[in-house]
């Protein structure tokens, strides 16, 4: 293992593990980073995990997730705003400056795609002022068509672009995660806009296997395991200015299966092979 | 039941159902079109399905498919060359004159999409004259990303529309399917970019539903079971000048399970309701 400095290990690929396992193992293997998950922060509190998290000399990347921004019923959008800002507050509270966005699927009942992209415009346009305010960055990510009715209506990083673009970059910008755009021969392109506004706030990697689990959920590759060409991913975010922190974000029920701390080392020893100049 | 001129069923939705009973069920239901698959029709016999569906008074709208062309090796090259020049053949005896294309996933190993997407050029320029020769059309059918790696290279109707225009329109044109791309807000512009060049040589009708089951491949909605708007896309191809047939292709295990015959009945009844003016 050579360079592990960019890598940061997304809790969710580990998730067997708990938190102090976490930090430990990451001691271990000399990992730095590491992004975060708000159900399992919450769960052992949001100043525990940012002392264990600091007092274990961790930097956090991301907080993962924010978002849900679809509901048409008003009572629901509210609740959800009112999460986002717990969220920014959380992030804040752990010393990240990204909170990254699962936008929401399409309401019960509906089948407009374009209004639910317009109310995911209308619930930044008051979150991304709160975001500034605690010195964190709202990073909408586009996830996999697959995805589009019941996830994320955000399908694409120009879709993402056309909405983050609406706002200042230092409050609205994209997650690039390769599971979710390899095979969109628009998404180069797409991530040279997002650098040219400084709107990479992150870079995730999951590699594509197939044949895809019922749900289609949990079944993102280990990185190598599967079609995409990790490297080339990385020389067009590096291409488009973007030095920061690649995190690993595998939902795969083979590896949470497996012993978490295995599984950390196997992925720190995959990034090194595949993320190596 | 008001108005099924331009319905077609495709068989592969009621692939419980012989040909014979097919066509029996089709009379008594006034349906007039259908769509094709190669594996039953050659079990059957292509002469004796012709002559099955010409005595039965049906019309054949596509046959299905042609494709895969993605391979690297030689041999394994030529042998999708002329197993798609028998295909053109047997189109052109069942007297359709839309042949629709799977164009082929990554080959093992191989993580190059661009690539893969040339060879399927590459493939087409043989084959086109041979098509023109027999008096049919090609229709790649971009398939929804989620295939991109196992199934079918070309994602979106821009990718399939890049290649298409390399021939004559008479030789290669589009499949415009809604279950592939209901979820790109640019396909709309992409219909009528194929519309405009005579390019669209079938539209094809399936209903986004989930969870997608394992595998992915055989989860396809009844129309109106879920989150697609079929009158929007209708009016996109409408727009586009299209005026031919409207089929119908679900591959869903549930309906497989029941009564083809209820199933084809319910089928021109939900066609019915959904694509009426």
């Amino acid at each position: 293992m050579t360079d592990l400095s960019r890598f940061s290990i997304n809790q969710m690929t580990v998730k067997q593990l708990s938190l102090p396992e976490l930090a430990d193992v990451c001691g271990q293997l000399g990992v730095s980073q590491v992004g975060l998950w708000r159900e399992p922060v919450q769960a052992y509190g949001v100043e525990a995990t940012a002392k264990l998290i600091r007092e274990a000399g961790l930097t956090v990347t991301t907080l993962c997730r924010g978002g849900f921004f679809t509901a048409i019923d008003p009572e629901a959008r509210a609740a959800a705003l009112a999460d986002n800002r717990r969220a920014i507050e959380e992030a804040a509270t752990l010393g990240t400056d990204t909170l990254v966005l699962v936008s929401g699927g399409l309401p019960a009942g509906s089948k407009d795609l374009r209004a639910a992209r317009e109310r995911i415009a209308d619930a930044l346009a008051e979150l991304g002022p709160y975001a500034e305010q605690h010195g964190v960055r709202l990073a909408i990510e586009p996830l996999h068509p697959m995805y589009a009715s019941d996830r994320c209506v955000v399908s694409t990083l120009a879709q993402a672009l056309d909405i983050a673009e609406r706002f200042p970059a230092h409050q609205v910008g994209v997650a690039v995660d390769t599971y979710h755009i390899w095979w969109d021969d628009q998404a180069p392109a797409q991530i040279a806009r997002a650098g040219a506004s400084g709107r990479i706030h992150t870079f995730q990697l999951a590699d594509w296997t197939t044949p895809l689990p019922e749900g289609v959920l949990n079944g993102r590759g280990q990185i190598g395991d599967g079609a995409i060409d990790m490297r080339e991913w990385k020389g067009y975010v590096e291409a488009a200015g973007y030095t920061g922190p690649i995190e690993v974000e595998l939902f795969n029920d083979e590896l949470w299966a497996r012993d978490g701390r295995e599984v950390l080392a196997e992925t720190a020893e995959r990034f090194v092979e595949h993320m190596a100049d």
